[in-house]
């Protein structure tokens, strides 16, 4: 782990001479042999998303980049922040019981429409805008989740999980340049719409198409050790160890299971990574550098 | 123009025996061959998705039963009341021009929300509830369309025009199980959004992918003459007259400008169908007898 | 089973109105997907080709339809009745041992020829004029069918049975449009031909592919109670029973058994359908009635 | 042309030591890149099938040898013998008009049923027990041949000409290892069958096709100058020229205007070979020799 | 053309971050794009092969780059100095006329044997290591050169040019992960082998394949003007005019008149590149900066 | 084996008359058949190459034809006259260990330069001029022979052994009409190049694509049993019987126990061949001759 800044100014950019680039492209190579032809699942956060560093728009170069190169990423977001504000606006109430929102059929149409219609579309469309050629679906589209009614954390309403994932519209657009990005909603075998927490949406899709990669963007640097410091890569019996320690609380320990959920079901490695962080993603995948905690098999 | 009635109730489609249905089947024979491998534009209305009739439901199967015997559906549908509504509930007030709605950006993030997160999301899910493999995109997705700013109506904001239809993903579906179903926006060369007209949307890429049928769909009986007799069939000659001499008035005639352009831009035919009608695409391609008026080129 | 009549008169179906119809065709739509890109093996017996009501062309449409959909049929026909005439034309007596014809060279010479010159290029030609393209073959064309001597029923003469069925053929026909019509024959190592039952090659030819239903078409309603009531489903457990306790006699033992034989083969499910009814086929696989006995693996 | 025996014994054929057989093969490289690809139509003659020269055999093997050095025969064959003994078997009389036979329904049940119902299925099996994979279907097989009635030569019933060839069965069958062999009869657009004159459909087939060569095998050396001396090749110009002055006269008039005719659809060149010569094909083919009179284009 | 040093220090790249990494490749998007599914032809000099400083390392790394990201580049190479340094190790002399080696067929062997079995090896093993998948051949195999005597530079012996280019073998790669590396040499339809100019070579591969690019590494800056100052960049008209006037001569003018011919042929930009400038083919198609002169149709 | 003469001259081909090419021919069909679309592995000397009396001809044609018919060639070739004349030349000494050649730096350049600049590329040129479409790359070329250095010898400097074939080179080239033209040489993981014994090359590659048969082209007749009379065919039981025995002894050892790893490796059989023998690998497969010793497993 590189003790580099992690942001190169523009201005840090426009110095760098044309032979500084030449040769850190070619310095690429190996990475990008390594991924070549492999699945990347990014999982892009809400607060990351209201940003105003600009960080979109690296994200969705970076998103871009990859499927130029030969690479297929999958993108699924979520939008907590822009579901507030528009319940908000519409003066609709809403709870959270341990951390999910709970969600009757007022709010859920709020969800989806904000997840569908406004942050899907504008993901998709910043990808496009970067040379891509994304297109924005929710977890309903094409039956890609099938999901079922969360219980086991009380009343929440229509709260689901993925149950069963069809990867066949995923396996369309990976023979294409398509880019898929996802709205974390499921739908049940009778035909009722569900949230679900794009967490788990993007873990399941991870372990579903056997990621190389699974990037679980947040706003935080990683998993932290007792002493506040960075962890960059743990094994999955590490990652147990730290929750079961109590050394990883709070909101890091849903995102560590999902995680180890990921990689228990086929993902090579899922990284936490710092997406507040310009091009993180490229940082994490071409560099010897990075911007979180790595969570091997094992 | 059979003069039978339109509508086949549960009861009559009870009381029909096998054979009798084995027989309706085989004379489809004729009507399948004429349209495999085509592709039959559908532009669905905010007016007819309203409706408490469960056309909603009679739609869904026909397009899903359209892919499924070797057809290719693409589905654009439009929104106006789901809109008035939610630009209502947010107290936002909306004007009208020359019948199109001015749209500044606060109606545009609600045009957009209601057109891409709740009714598109919900025709897919039909559509994918009767057995199809529907997936809901926006013409901002995946560079489908690009579209310019309408200024020949006065200022209208955000109100737009096709440009260009890119069909690469249209391509892409089509060789697939995939049924797209495609809510009315585009972005312009510098990535703002616009709203376009859902109609002119399905005649634009309807002439772009040279589809056999554009069938606009409406909550009318079809163009009617001045006795107000509905007029099954027109060629492009005699519909522009009826505009010319004021049989066409009103609403209609937009509708009917689009189904010229088009004819003129290579679909074979366009017909306006009556949408409240029960399987009205299936009656329309299928039978001898039909739901409105065609127009064919010439 | 319903109870509604079998046979839909030209009148019935001329004063369905095309909602009617309408109807019908999206009522089939799980139907059409649950056999789609499968393969349904129709045995089409000598007998039901003579009647004079139609049905050879209400059977050609049938499987016209079932290609046009995406559903792959493959036909086997017999002829008995039509040897028989060309024999006696001819001068040629035949004699039966175990309900199989004794066939010497002479008698070969004309079973064959009438079968593959004449009933093998009327099926083909019925169901191209229904709109479909069918290829009519023998089973020695193609090496579709090495069969061997039939001993086991004394000195027969060329009466052969299949030995080993080579699909490959078949394969390159369900890869196009092609649809193939089999005459009975087939040939052993040495180059000779064998007379081969229409039955025991369907039920080979099923089994060899993999068919979803083997459809024998037949002169009577299907299996019988000991109350003379069509049976509609057995197990084939419940089938070897009924044989096995006298209940199912006569020539339909051998069509029992051969059901059996496809289905102990691979073959989903084999129905013992009556071919004297129109659309006997569409009837079967496309609406909750049928025409027959179904006999299931287990 | 060399003068060199035509026929090659057993015997000589045993002496030739291995060393020969290499060169011969290594000789014959030029022949087999020349062909690669193309497509080869042979019309094999009724005469040429009765003879006891074993002919048939060495017919069959070399069809199935120009398949397998990707080569693509198509087999057109005729019957007339085989038709006239079946006639007289069953007491029916036949009349000839300019050579054509007068063609009542009796009259074309009989011809139909020789021709595909044993002399196609001989020939099929024969090259099929060479090693090839051919498959006997007639020109009413998958809408092959679309006929109409002749009628310039008088009333002949049900004899008829080539309308239209449509020849996607056989670009299917090109692309598989399946070799044609083609019955001569069509069915016109009301579904009536028609008798048509075997050369005639061998040379509209080959025209369609765009053959490299069109071998018409028949039990004449070939064409015979006014010494009555084999012409081993001729121009279009010439071949008319000696028609018109009458050294090409009798069966030999038809046979060279159906070469015409081939050339002039498209056909590189056509040539009369004389099917009696053992291995005909494979010498015309792939020999500096030969057994007839070749007509090219000009 | 940035004025920043064409050459980056180990310490440089080791000092820039992971940040700046990160955004350097991101900057390539564009150029990527731009030139994906292009082909590149690079010639690589035998000047620059014997540096010291590993500029074969980072051309065949800058080679390997290429094809990984979806670019197919096609390199050809001289090697006058090697063929020299053997030459006179075996004692043989040479002379030139007008810069082409005079070649008897003692020299040729020796080109032939230093170009196919030393140098071509060499540069395919290096691309190989730097993770291609190189293979080296000559453009005598696969046909890919047919070559004539250049006779209008005098008696040079087995000097030729290039008389037609079949690129089916180049195509075969192509669609594959192959990288080729070609010899410049030829063989005429007598099967004589020709020594051809490396240069000569590279620009007809260039026409024949419609290369987007044509990089000519050369040993010096590019196309200087009258006040020795390096031209960026010049249309086809500027470079004859500059011919014309003298300003480019020497070595350089053979060099431009190549280019000129390859765009003339079709490429769409010839650039003499600095070859030994580290990572050149990098820096002149994934940087606003270069090292040579770009010669544009026109 | 026939005890015809192995050599057919001139004039015998001559003499011969079409009828019997054609008859020959036809006789190969069964051969054709068998050996369409395997692989045939074979190593051609560096003796054979150097001999007078055109074998090398007869050698391109025999492959060109392989590849014609649908068989798979692959060739490797050795060049010890032709490495050790050059070395003379150049004035190098070269030592041999057990039949090795001790392979120092200066030694090894001229290796791969007589191998891969003069003896691969006449080779290609060859079979191209016989009309096939042969590529000349070496072990190094495309990564296919990973070598490790040879040490169980003692110390031969760079002389090596496979350590890992990697196929996907000669796969690319199967689907094709290149023919591959292999020098004997490979590269370790450091980068290193290795001299490797061609017939050890041969059968490595021969086992790594599963041939159909590895044809060892020598310049003695075969194995010789312990009356000096060739042995036309062994089991891999029998062969190691005959080294253990002391009847196989010195060159020919390695040359059987070189085939018993080809056969142990998958090949199905192994020859030894007499490549002095015109079209020795056409004799070997196409007729019942043969000049060899053929090595089965079991």
């Amino acid at each position: 782990m590189s003790s580099a800044p992690l942001i190169c100014t523009p201005a840090a950019l426009a110095s760098a001479g044309p032979a500084l680039k030449a040769a850190v492209l070619a310095e690429a190579l190996p990475y990008l042999r390594r991924y070549s032809g492999q699945t990347i699942l990014v999982k892009y956060g809400g607060h990351a998303m209201g940003g105003g560093s600009g960080d979109g728009d690296t994200f969705a170069r970076d998103i871009a980049f990859l499927k130029q190169v030969g690479i297929h990423p999958i993108v699924v977001h979520g939008g907590g922040p822009q579901i507030n504000h528009m319940l908000q606006r519409l003066g609709i109430k809403s709870s959270f019981v341990n951390g999910l929102r709970v969600t009757d059929q007022a709010t859920l149409e709020v969800v989806e429409m904000v997840l569908c219609g406004t942050i899907n579309k504008q993901l998709a469309a910043e990808i496009n805008a970067a040379g891509g050629r994304a297109i924005g679906i929710s977890g309903k589209d094409g039956g890609l989740i099938r999901a079922r009614r969360l219980t086991r954390n009380g009343e929440l309403g229509f709260v689901g999980e993925p149950e069963e994932i069809d990867r066949r519209v995923l396996d369309t657009f990976r023979q294409s340049d398509i880019i898929p990005v996802i709205a974390p909603l499921g739908v049940d075998a009778g035909g009722a719409t569900y949230n679900i927490n794009a967490d788990t949406v993007a873990g399941a899709i991870a372990a579903a198409v056997k990621a190389t990669r699974f990037l679980l963007l947040t706003d935080v640097p990683g998993v932290l050790d007792d002493n506040k410091e960075l962890v960059p890569e743990l094994t999955a019996a590490e990652a147990r160890s730290l929750i079961a320690s109590g050394v990883v609380t709070g909101g890091m320990t849903p995102k560590v299971e999902t995680c180890l959920d990921a990689v228990a079901g086929g993902v090579e490695a899922a990284v936490i990574v710092d997406g507040r962080v310009p091009h993180a993603i490229l940082l994490e995948l071409f560099t010897e550098g990075g911007a979180g905690t790595l969570i091997r098999g094992g």
